[in-house]
């Protein structure tokens, strides 16, 4: 499969950085739409893009920061959960509220837009899933010791789903127009139930 | 607007009761689709399908239940809250998210597809949250006391309309793979918190 040896000339984008990285974005979108968040790999976006990988990575870095720039995502869901995981683990859950309402706020959000394609496009919903897959449910741990880590932070991550698709999709009332505080203080302790690893009985 | 004394023929259809209630029903899918729930009618759809209004409401009933026909929901949410109404609030959270699961178990259930279509289709959303506010969030006070019980049933719906999301739209592991009884642990005390009025502090 590989070409042995073979080493891509940067090429016609050399004199134009901006260029370069237009090129690159959207040769980004183009693979991750095509082949998966997991399979799409830094090495086929460089030649989609006529650049060479190495130019890639000193532009956008990691592939799953390559993917947060090329779909414009306001944060990259790492720092995110690196941020949450310094704080004391009682504060994790209406810190996690507050930063997801206050990055989806508006009706245009990045985040809305992948939720849009995700639900009538299968390539779309399965982009989508691997990448929620290697930037949240892969480090689940570092918000929670409950032992089914995994299923709770994707709880977490359905519950804000669905106030998104409530809020901004079908704009139910009056969901839709509560205040990020109001809602913090309603859904910021079941989120933090759930990272607590509260369940029945307890 | 209003024809005095205007009564429609029951017409062609008068002689066959299954082609009658399929040419209401596809009617009935039209009118919501174009109108929303709110302003369609029966007698608007009883007009689309060139029968009697009377005859619309004897196969169908209220203009609530023919759009749960028309658009083949497993059950009338009406009738879903009744029966939750019946159990003791203590139980009506595992009891709540036992039945949705249920209900919505497929991955071509009609409440995904109501979804996927509201997606990417405004009127397919008007549609759907206008259903919601009549079948649900207006007799949210049956299922919860708690003062602002609107937007406390909302979140309840959010938090499962997100699961379906995540289990049949994004396919999300271990979601998708969690049985019924594991989720109702898990989001059955999540709901009932909403329920019971519980909020941050208590």
């Amino acid at each position: 499969m590989s070409r042995a040896g073979a080493t891509r000339p940067v090429g016609r984008r050399r004199g134009d950085p901006e260029a370069t990285r237009a090129a690159i974005l959207a040769a980004a979108r183009r693979q991750f739409a095509e082949h998966g968040f997991d399979r799409a790999t830094i090495r086929g976006i460089a030649a989609d893009a006529d650049v060479d990988p190495a130019l890639t990575i000193h532009h956008f870095g990691s592939k799953r920061q390559l993917f947060v720039a090329a779909h414009a995502l306001p944060i990259d869901p790492t720092d995110l959960l690196d941020r949450l995981a310094e704080l004391p683990p009682s504060e994790r859950g209406a810190a996690l509220v507050r930063s997801y309402l206050g990055l989806t706020e508006c009706d245009d959000s990045a985040a809305l837009s992948l939720l849009r394609a995700a639900a009538t496009n299968q390539d779309a919903a399965r982009m989508l899933r691997e990448f929620i897959g290697t930037a949240f449910l892969a480090r689940a741990d570092r918000l929670t010791d409950a032992p089914d880590a995994e299923v709770r932070v994707a709880l977490v991550g359905a519950h804000l789903m669905g106030i998104l698709y409530g809020r901004h999709v079908l704009r139910i009332e009056p969901l839709a127009s509560s205040s990020v505080e109001r809602l913090v203080a309603l859904v910021g302790p079941t989120v933090q139930r759930y990272l607590d690893g509260a369940e029945i009985g307890s």
